[in-house]
């Protein structure tokens, strides 16, 4: 079996969400079925959304290369990277090691399209920086499918989701949440994607239903499955 | 802040409820108050009770070595790790690296003395490997404790939770663990320590009372505290 090695912290909580699910998610009935990961908590990395705004990036490059580096070098077969935001740098991640670096959003598009054939007009609930680089609306068209970004007022509401509530340790409140929920359902959307990892905390911290994908949770069985890990069977498609 | 590096995946449950408990017992507002962190999920290292039980451990004492090595070169300046039956070769593992090692079962009988006055007679509920090794009933006696081992029976029961049920992905069982909860109270306990970190995934899914104190909240606390987190403040002494 490969090692995983997970560049995280981008939440700490979102990528201690991820090791849980990965746990989870894989079938082992002793410690040493599971698979052997490096978890990088980098929560010092600086805001991704905030150096995307004033065009100072190349600092977190420098840092999510070094960190890539880092976990080639702990021995990683397979690197992730539990932050949406954090893809717009995903190439330059990749340039920076032979080994492979899943993209979560490419996985998760390709899962729409494959795995939820209901699902035409796709809402994206992400940071302002996952939107302003457009990385899954790129993503989804790719696939053939109909993006959907929140206007300005829903966009705010995600955000305050993402930054006041649970990037400050907070459940996340769920009357934020349907206002968003409303305004997607009413522009005609057929789904949406948590397409931040703050989201996906949201998710484990409340009841959402199937008109949700969770991108975490798609790179979380990809990453068992190209460890080479064995993936507990599921009852019914809902991530 | 110093980075922390965790030795984990003895279980993988264990070193993620470890991770979730850095994370909600820190005091902070956004990602960078978080402490950056080195999590090795290596949860391929063989069973430590059962290498204990055969005379086999040099090969578990050369792969801790090597993982507090590989902590130490990706910078963690300060080392943890959440397995009790593990820190049967902690002076072997603080032996190979220049950095701080701290001592979860050190840590927990100071605790237990300065924080629990009222606990005299502690109860033991560990894996044989570490019952067998004698680490808590050492630890116990030298803060002037009277420590308590489960009987074989009880000791049964106990491993039983640990193997057959938390290590195989279950919840535990409450009515097995109140049979060990009754042999204690009934052998004059005042107090008993979850001394292994699978009976601390047993508490995060149970109510369990503050005749309980779990060794790996003590370390969590131990790990903030020294790598220069801020601590959360706690409405009672209940870990």
């Amino acid at each position: 079996m490969l090692t995983l090695g997970i560049i995280g912290g981008m939440g700490p909580e979102a990528t201690q969400l991820m090791y849980k699910s990965i746990i989870e998610a894989t079938d082992a009935k002793c410690d040493q079925e599971h698979i052997d990961m490096v978890i990088l908590n980098h929560a010092s990395i600086p805001d991704r959304t905030a150096a995307i705004k004033n065009g100072n990036t190349a600092e977190i490059v420098r840092l999510l290369q070094k960190d890539a580096k880092l976990l080639e070098s702990c021995g990683a077969g397979v690197l992730a990277v539990p932050c949406n935001t954090s893809h717009a740098f995903i190439e330059d991640i990749r340039g920076s090691v032979g080994v492979t670096v899943l993209d979560m959003i490419e996985e998760t598009a390709a899962y729409i399209k494959h795995r939820r054939p209901g699902m035409k007009k796709v809402g994206i609930l992400a940071t302002d920086g996952t939107i302003g680089q457009a990385l899954y609306r790129r993503a989804l068209e790719k696939q053939g499918l109909e993006p959907y970004e929140p206007d300005e007022a829903a966009q705010k509401t995600v955000m305050k989701i993402i930054y006041e509530q649970i990037k400050a340790g907070k459940r996340g409140s769920i009357e934020d949440f349907s206002l968003v929920d409303t305004h997607l359902k009413k522009n005609g959307c057929d789904g949406a994607v948590l397409a931040c990892t703050e989201l996906s905390v949201f998710r484990a911290n409340h009841e959402l239903n199937s008109f949700y994908v969770d991108a975490m949770q798609v790179l979380v069985e990809r990453c068992i499955e190209t460890c080479g890990g064995r993936l507990k069977e599921k009852k019914h498609e809902n991530i």
